[in-house]
């Protein structure tokens, strides 16, 4: 399987990619210099943009009507963007994309209140479409995110969960934003109800593949290809794929288990990457991903054959296959 | 002028105030203990409940649509619940309504993330109501209440805010509030575009008025009365009304100014306390509330001549004179 570069599956929806672009910068046209110095930073940091890509992908299907997509395509990044820079005031991050955070640069309050506000206008953006259904679905989606970032601190540290638990978690905070991108796109397009449900099911299991991967990389990575130091999850006590199979292999002695006896002994983790690389942790957690990759795209073949559907095909392989 | 008890004022809707009081702990009842533990938390320690007041009377004048008036009467609440635990968490805040604070119990980060949390069921709620106009309303005032925070947050210590600066920033963090809650019950009830916006006029006032008042009480009230320590605008380095009148009189020795040249000369605030409740500023502020809650009732009996009518009157004066 030759993995397509990023830039070329795009190459269908680049035009309406820009527009997405020239929204973002619209958004930090506002009246208070401070707030819209705020946003620039937030939108200039880049990012894949794959939210957004799928939105506009999914609603290629039927009728592309850009009136509601630009705006739905969007409020997807803008919800993705506010959730990180929550993320970061909470995780007390320092970097993300290769640059400092908010917080970093500024502090907690104006991470927590700049979130706030970019919800608000994500919200805004996604009331722009005037679908109600679509407005339902991004309030629920936003519950289901920070209900699933609760149920990750709640858990830190917490060594007797089960990979289900695991994947019900990664469902709550990262999979539940892909079914809203790919939905949205697929309702705003006015797809058939059967339609729907096969591009939610991509959007799901696109999501797991997604997230195990991100899980993957905390772990093999580098924090110059990451943008952000390696070995974040387990500073936090979150527990990823990677760390629970460790937990399974080497039951006694254990880096991880010393880690949450004692948060403070940070050599643990240095360990526990050390073990995972020099592991068949890694290609067995790839082998998990490459199957929620392929089960994300099984019944797309049911759907219109259109130039999209390749691209969401090759999205999903890109995401297993992805560096960073 | 005999200002009635906000019991009696709430009679009107005393039945539906109960309804919305089970909305919120409908809420609660969430497949997460944990989350469902501290969303009890919030929604049991009372309040005033006066937005979803003002939502159900503002609905009383036309078609009193309970199927979409309450659900939004329970959503304005949330928003302005997840609002103080955002505050709070940014505020270090220790105490609220006599009982400590989310981040007091737990922590930073549980406060933003059940904060986020209930914003979106909030947005659900607004979602509830099936119409798109108010979904936007919404979504615009979380984004003017968050930017409101944001500019006092900038403004912290600054003196030479102008009184018109103060009111600006009150509308945006607190007026706003009211006017989604009391134009929603219009909208929601078909009020012709006229009324809505005589309504719309009491709202603003209105809110202007609470704030104020809030803002006079921060002063002269008791951590006993209150259910939160005093002063605690001086010690955030917000200014108020009271504060900037006290900068005008006494413009030599001044112990705000002290506070801004030394934030932690805690000492100061004490005395700026003291030095406001002993001059003629509390009455001058009360007159300014007094000014803007006599503005909100000013054009009510341009609307049919019904019992919520007289009800919103009450509360226009209620907001001035209450203790807490």
């Amino acid at each position: 399987m030759t993995v397509r570069s990023i830039n070329r599956i795009y190459q269908l929806i680049q035009p309406d990619l820009v527009k997405v672009e020239e929204n973002l910068t619209a958004l930090t046209r506002v009246d208070f210099p401070w707030l819209s110095e705020l946003l620039s930073y937030c939108f200039e940091g880049g990012g894949k943009r794959i939210r957004p890509a799928v939105t506009l992908l999914a609603g290629q299907f039927y009728d592309y009507d850009l009136d509601t997509l630009l705006p739905m395509a969007t409020s997807v990044e803008v919800m993705h963007t506010s959730t990180l820079v929550h993320d970061d005031a909470i995780d007390k991050a320092d970097i993300r994309r290769g640059r400092p955070t908010i917080n970093k640069i500024w502090d907690d309050e104006t991470a927590v209140l700049l979130g706030d506000y970019m919800f608000a206008r994500a919200g805004q953006l996604a009331a722009d479409t005037n679908n109600i259904r679509v407005v339902k679905l991004f309030a629920q989606t936003l519950a289901i995110i920070s209900s699933g970032e609760l149920n990750q601190a709640y858990n830190a540290f917490n060594l007797k969960q089960t990979r289900q638990q695991y994947i019900a978690r990664i469902a709550g905070k990262t999979a539940s934003l892909f079914c809203l991108s790919i939905d949205s796109g697929a309702i705003l397009s006015h797809a058939p109800e059967p339609s729907i449900e096969i591009l939610h099911e991509y959007a799901y299991n696109l999501g797991i593949a997604f997230q195990i991967v991100d899980d993957i990389l905390d772990f093999t990575s580098t924090e110059k290809e990451m943008g952000k130091p390696i070995g974040a999850d387990l500073t936090q006590g979150t527990l990823t794929l990677p760390a629970m199979l460790l937990l399974e292999r080497f039951q006694e002695d254990n880096p991880v288990k010393r880690l949450s006896e004692n948060r403070m002994a940070r050599d643990n983790i240095k360990q526990a990457i050390e073990m995972v690389r020099n592991s068949s942790i890694i290609p067995e957690c790839y082998r998990v991903a490459a199957e929620y990759s392929a089960r994300a795209s099984r019944r797309l073949h049911q759907l219109p054959d259109k130039p999209c559907r390749q691209a969401l095909i090759d999205i999903a392989d890109y995401v297993v296959s992805r560096k960073k």
